[in-house]
C-alpha cells in the first residue's frame, strides 16, 4: 500500500463523462490497496470563460491588487467546481471521497496575487480522510495567504499544487496525468523518431521547464527537486481499465538517483522555442555601465531579459544583443529608444527581430564529457545554419538561430546526437 | 449616511451588462454617503448549470450527507464568481470593492447541507472595510459549518443572507432588488387591478412566504422579525440612475409598526396557490388515535402536511383528509395503502384529488374585526364556488376549492374587500 497523488489537467476534466472515467481511474488504484489524493485542475475551458467575464467588466483591467485579488476569487471557482464534481463521481460508483478547496487544506501561500507561491501545507484534515478510506481531492491551482484571502498560483499551478501536497504527505509518488505520455527527446511533430524517456533527471527537466517546455509547470520542478518528490508525467488518455500495473511503469519519472542516469544517456532533449525576440542595441560606448544601464531600464519595466550577448568592441563602440519574450518586444524597443538611447547619446540604434528560434540541448552528462557543443556547432555548422547567439549553463547549451531553419536544425541535432535509440546517445562521449 | 444592505437576485446578475448596472446603482449610494454591503445571487441560470453537471455524474443522487456537502461546495461556486466580478464592475467604474466568500466573513451555519440555517455571522472584517471606504459585497446562499465545510441555505438563501447580514451589521435598512417592484394584493396577472402595497407588516409577509409567495424566502422574513430589520422589497429594472430619493422610497417596506398599520387595511394580500393535493382517507374508524396514526406515517416519510380536517362521524366512521406538496402526492398515497390502510382494517380507502387550490386572505386586520371570514365564504358561495376544506390563523383564512375557480375566486375576493384602493378595506369592518 503506498500513498499516491494523482494531477489530472484541464482536459481530462473537460467534460462529466471524462471526469466519470478519471474517477474510475482512481477508484481502481484506491480498491488496489492505495491511500489516495487527487489534485484536479478547472474544467478546461473554464477559467478562460471567466477571466473573459471580468475582462468585459474592465477591459484595461484596473492597476492594482485589490482587482487581481478578485481575479483570483473568480478563476479559483473553477477548481472548486471539478473538484466537488469529481468527489461525486466517485461517490456515485461507490468510492467514498471528499474534496477541499485551497482554503480548507489549508495551502498557505504569500499574497502575490495571481501568481502566488506555496508556503506551507496543513495535511492533517487529509490524512484523518485517508485513515478513514476516503479518496482526498483538493483543489489545484489556489491557496489562501494569512489574511484569508484567495490566492492563485498562476497558469500550470495545478501542477505545483499536487507536488507541494505530494512532499506535504511525504506521497510515495506524484503522478501527473496530461495529454501527452511522458517527456519525449524532442517535440515528435517536428522529428517522428523522437523517443519517450523512460527517467529524466530532476535537473534535466528543470532545463526543459525553463526552456519553455509545457508538460510541467517550472515551479512544480523546483517542488520536486527541494522536497525529493518522485514525479511521473503521464497519459491520461489511456483507458481507465488499463492493468495498474502497467500504468504505474508508464509515461516518465523525474528521478534524483543523478549517477546511474550519467552513464546512460549523454543528452536527454532538445528545446525549440519560438517565444522570443533579439533586441539589439548598436553602437553603445563600451565602458562600465552601459549592460546595466540597457538591461536596468528593461528590468524596471517587469520585461524579462533570456539569453544576453556583447559583442567585441572596436573603435570604443560595440553592439549589445539580448532576448525577451516575443510580446514583449515591442514595449522594450519603444522604451530603450525614449529612455535609455538618449542617455548614451551619439549614434546608437535598437533594431529588434522576431524571427529568430531558440534551440536548447540538455543533458546531465554535459557535466562529464567535453565535445558536446562543438557536436551541436558542427551540425549546425554542416547544415548551414548561423548562429547567432549562443548561451550555456552546467547541462544545457541554448543557440538562436534564423526561426526558418528550426526544424532543420532540431532533426539535425536529434540525429547527430543519436537520440533515436535509448542508451545511443553516449556513444559520442 | 446610513449603512445599507442590497441583494440583487439572480436575474439581476443574469449577465456583465447587468452586473455593470448592479454596479452603478451601488455606486450611486455610496457616492451619496451610505455604507454599503451587497448580497449578489449567482448568475442566473448558473445553480442549474452546475447541479446539472452533479446529476449527469450521480443521476439518482448519492443518498448521505457526503453527497449533499459537495452538491454545496459545487453550488456555492456561483455566488463566489459572481460577487468577484461585481466587485471589478465597481473598481472599473472608480468605486473602491472587495468580495468576500461565506466562510471568509464568516457566516457560521449548522451542517444541514442544501438547507442549512444561520448561526451568526463575524462581521468585523466587513465593518473594517465600511470604515475604509470600501463597498462590501458578500456572497448570498453560503456559509460554513463548525468543521469549515461549505454549506448552503437552499434555495433563495440568499435573500436570508442579506437580512442576516443586516441584522449582523445593525444595518439601516436591507433592501431586496428583485424582478417585482414590491408586494400586491394579489398576483397582477389574475386581478389587473392588484395594487402594490406601500407597507406590509412582518406578519403578513409571513404568512405571505408560507402560503408560497415567492417575493421572499420565508426564513429571511423569519430572520427580519427576530432581528427587527426593516426590510424593502423593489425593483432592480428600475434604471440605475433614477433619482435616489425616489428609489429609496420604492417598492413595499416590511414594517413593525403593527398599530398603525391596523388602522388602515384590514386585508393585505390574497394568495392563490396552486402547489397542493388534497389527500382523503375515507371510512377510518372514529377513535382516539386514528389521526395520528395517519399522519404519523406520513410525517415519518418526511413528508409535510399542511390543511387537515376530519369530518363529522357517522356510525362510527369518519373521512379524514389533508394537503401536502402536489409532487409528494403519489408516495403519500402508496405510503398509506401499504403502511396504514391494513393497520386500520375494514373498508378503509384512500383517494386523492391534485385539482384543487389554496386561496388565502391574510391580513393583521382579522385580529380586531369580525365578518372577514363570513364575507370571504359569502363571496365565494356567491360565485358558486364550493369550499373543500378550510384553515384559519390569527390572521389568515385559507380555503381549498376546485382549481378551476382559482382565478375566478381571486378576483371576487379582491373585489369583495375593496383591495384596489388603498385603505378602503377598512370599510368592511
Amino acid at each position: 500500500m503506498a500513498l499516491i497523488v494523482h494531477k489530472y489537467g484541464g482536459t481530462s476534466m473537460g467534460s462529466t463523462e471524462r471526469i466519470a472515467n478519471v474517477a474510475r481511474r482512481v477508484a481502481k488504484w484506491a480498491r488496489a490497496g492505495h491511500q489516495m489524493v487527487v489534485v484536479p485542475s478547472a474544467m478546461s475551458g473554464e477559467t478562460n470563460r471567466l477571466l473573459a467575464l471580468a475582462k468585459e467588466l474592465a477591459p484595461a483591467g484596473v492597476p492594482d491588487a485589490a482587482y487581481l485579488r478578485e481575479q483570483d476569487a473568480l478563476a479559483a471557482t473553477g477548481e472548486q467546481a471539478s473538484s466537488a464534481l469529481l468527489a461525486i463521481a466517485l461517490q456515485a460508483i461507490g468510492q467514498p471521497a471528499v474534496s477541499y478547496t485551497g482554503w480548507q487544506v489549508a495551502v498557505h501561500t504569500d499574497s502575490a496575487y495571481t501568481k502566488a507561491r506555496i508556503e506551507s501545507i496543513d495535511a492533517e484534515r487529509v490524512r484523518a480522510d485517508l485513515a478513514a478510506g476516503r479518496v482526498v481531492i483538493v483543489t489545484g491551482f489556489q491557496g489562501i495567504d494569512e489574511l484569508g484571502n484567495i490566492t492563485t498560483l498562476g497558469r500550470g499551478g495545478s501542477d505545483t499544487s499536487a507536488v507541494a501536497m505530494a512532499a506535504a504527505l511525504g506521497a510515495d509518488e506524484c503522478l501527473i496525468y496530461t495529454d501527452v505520455d511522458g517527456v519525449y527527446t524532442t517535440d515528435p511533430r517536428i522529428v517522428p523518431e523522437a523517443r519517450r524517456l523512460r527517467t529524466i533527471s530532476f535537473e534535466e527537466m528543470l532545463e526543459l521547464a525553463s526552456l519553455g517546455s509545457k508538460v510541467l509547470q517550472i515551479r512544480s520542478v523546483e517542488f520536486a527537486g527541494k522536497y525529493r518528490v518522485p514525479v511521473r508525467v503521464l497519459s491520461s488518455f489511456t483507458p481507465w481499465d488499463i492493468d495498474i500495473t502497467e500504468e504505474a511503469r508508464s509515461g516518465t519519472l523525474i528521478t534524483f538517483e543523478e549517477d546511474e542516469k550519467m552513464e546512460k544517456e549523454l543528452i536527454s532533449g532538445i528545446t525549440p522555442s519560438r517565444e522570443e525576440a533579439k533586441i539589439a542595441v548598436i553602437g553603445v560606448p563600451d565602458k562600465p555601465g552601459t549592460a546595466a544601464q540597457i538591461l536596468g531600464a528593461v528590468a524596471a519595466a517587469g520585461i524579462e531579459v533570456d539569453v544576453v550577448i556583447q559583442n567585441v568592441a572596436k573603435d570604443g563602440r560595440t553592439d549589445f544583443s539580448f532576448t525577451v519574450a516575443r510580446g514583449e518586444c515591442e514595449r522594450a524597443v519603444e522604451l530603450l529608444r525614449q529612455q535609455v538611447v538618449p542617455a548614451l547619446g551619439g549614434n546608437v540604434e535598437v533594431a529588434s527581430d522576431k524571427h529568430i528560434c531558440k534551440v536548447s540541448i540538455v543533458g546531465i552528462g554535459m557535466r562529464s564529457h567535453v565535445g558536446v557543443a562543438s557536436t551541436m556547432f558542427r551540425t549546425l555548422s554542416e547544415e548551414g545554419i548561423n548562429i547567432q547567439m549562443i548561451s550555456t549553463s552546467e547541462i544545457k547549451i541554448s543557440v538562436v538561430i534564423d526561426e526558418k531553419y528550426t526544424e532543420l536544425a532540431v532533426r539535425a541535432l536529434h540525429k547527430a546526437f543519436g537520440l533515436e535509440q535509448a542508451g545511443s546517445s553516449k556513444k559520442l562521449a
